[in-house]
């Protein structure tokens, strides 16, 4: 019997990533060092800090120098004044602040904490910060696999966001290549029959979400999983289509 | 090479569900004509729609008396003024309302559109209502298949929610029962050993999203998943933990 299965494999044994490394190049050389081959169709969910720091992205904290502002926010957070000014600096917008905590609309229009500045595995005296463009890293991250693999991956670059209203943080996507993030189900039936009225599913952020069950295992130094058996719907829309604009967004 | 590995199986063959239908039963045995068998760690995630359906919890419209405020906010979204009568009668706050829109807290101060009532896959003329408390839900689920199968499963109920900032749905869990559904990761070393400042992860919802992978094929009926593989902590915290107090939540 055909099982209707979805299989999530971790990715093992990419070594720690520095400025320049070919990532894509690293991924399919684990990937057969674990006995496998990428095939097409699968949806390869990278996290985000390992493209940051391929790319370059992370810097030393004392090349900032902290404005008067960015020192007043450091002094009610208990943050390091450098790390808050390098949040300023990648913010396009401050959504929320309150007691030192800080609400920013990122890159591609992601809202998220610090701007997704991070100083978690970014290195001592360091702070990643996002790829300039995700959707534009996760194309090339695909390119390149076709290139040396030959097959079509689609490929979801993932960071870890809290939200409203619920507590924890899950993973989204923030970059995506070769697959419609928002899969459109308005028309289609439902059991009776009756056409779903709305049903716009973010496969996008489910995708990435169900990759951190294997990448969210820190320690073992998981930095990317495969998604094989999942039937997506192609498309080149990035994944900076999902953010709403403030105008549509009825909970705010 | 023991590859970290996580599988979503979809449970095939459930039939449609009626009220007072042993549903873990239905589970059990549809598990086994696919040749499979439960395993102790595995996570079931069911769809809140059987569960409200097995416990009942589906209404014919004419049971409704909508009143005039019901009528009011019909005539504004096009919705049957039945169908919000039983929206308001399930509320208990109405969150945000915006051209006849509801965002309304539900059981277990779970926030969504319509309180979770919802005229898909209800069957023609009725409404389904969300199971009265989804936390004993599947705990009730959980212990039945431990009487029938012998086995310690933990259980989600899975619900697609609309969301703030990001476009698309994805599925959240809205009840729990056997693993804890926050993981709190403060305190672990990143790659470089410094200690993760806040890491509290949402993995009830996570688990969720990666059901909805395979359940989200409405056209195959796939109302169950397995999820296999994926090592959680076990807890009994209920899933309406995971709802923010409103003081709590800073980006409303």
């Amino acid at each position: 019997m055909d099982l209707p299965k979805v299989e999530i494999i971790g990715v093992k044994g990419i070594p720690i990533i520095g400025e320049g490394d070919d990532l894509a190049s690293l991924i399919v050389e684990a990937v057969e060092r674990m006995g496998l081959n990428l095939r097409d169709g699968d949806i390869l969910v990278v996290s985000q800090i390992v493209v940051s720091k391929s790319e370059g992205r992370v810097r030393k904290l004392e090349e900032y120098k902290p404005s008067r502002f960015a020192e007043e926010i450091a002094r009610k957070s208990g943050k390091d004044p450098r790390h808050v000014e390098a949040i300023l600096q990648s913010s396009k917008r401050i959504v929320r602040m309150r007691d030192g905590l800080l609400i920013c609309e990122a890159v591609g229009g992601h809202i998220c904490a610090n701007a997704g500045v991070d100083l978690s595995n970014a290195g001592i005296g360091r702070v990643a910060l996002l790829p300039e463009d995700p959707d534009l890293s996760a194309r090339r991250i695909r390119e390149r696999i076709k290139e040396l693999a030959g097959v079509d991956v689609a490929v979801i670059i993932s960071d870890t966001h809290g939200r409203p209203l619920r507590r924890g943080s899950i993973n989204v996507a923030i970059g995506c290549s070769g697959l419609k993030p928002i899969l459109d189900r308005r028309g289609e039936r439902d059991l009776y029959g009756r056409t779903l009225r709305s049903k716009m599913i973010c496969v996008a952020d489910e995708l990435a979400s169900a990759a951190e069950l294997v990448i969210g295992q820190a320690d073992e130094g998981i930095p990317v999983a495969i998604i094989r058996g999942y039937k997506f719907e192609r498309g080149e829309e990035p994944a900076s289509t999902i953010p709403r604009s403030e105008r549509d967004d009825l909970f705010l």
